[in-house]
């Protein structure tokens, strides 16, 4: 895995199944049985999605010996949000394209009357 | 790779290489030796990362056939945007519990007078 926290981050929920744990996790704490319960996965197997999450500090667990918790957290989420911002423009600037496409176009109450 | 486009894109922007090629295109397009210039690796190297950019569908590729300038597709960051939005919440909340935190604190005027 790549050693920046971005990239651990980004590689952790470039898997749909990780993706799917954290969006249960949205919901409230879990454990790991609760989380594997919709998977046609073994618990070794969401296991090891788990302790993908948790490097890359998307979850935390609960100290409580047998039950541990798994518990969602956004920071790292909110690293992409932020890395995200630079490019936000491209978007938005083809939204205004968009836009003024649109108003090039005939309006309906133009047509008539 | 994975098949579904998330992870593709994501997959994609894990690696510090990949994202610094994106920042240069986001200066404007560019060629590949162009991208090369500030990466200690071979022409062959970077061609391969701009592959996982383009199956991605983060960039595309000039049709003249010995240029072929690099050009950046911000579609695919806006659909990672849009899945961040489930989460923003979690980190919006964390700013509000920080607000709150402050306004338990002595505001500078209370000290005095």
């Amino acid at each position: 895995m790549a050693a920046d926290q971005l990239s651990a981050t980004l590689f952790a929920l470039a898997d749909p199944t990780r993706r799917g744990l954290l969006a249960r996790l949205a919901n409230g704490d879990a454990t790991v049985s609760e989380l594997a319960e919709p998977y046609d996965m073994s618990l070794a197997a969401v296991s090891k999605h788990l302790k993908v999450l948790e490097g890359a500090g998307l979850i935390s667990r609960g100290r409580a010996a047998q039950w541990r918790p798994c518990h969602l957290e956004a920071a790292p989420l909110r690293n992409i949000s932020d890395w995200l911002e630079d490019y936000r423009r491209f978007w938005d600037r083809s939204l205004d394209s968009l836009a003024d496409y649109l108003k090039t176009m005939p309006r309906p109450d133009d047509s008539g009357a």
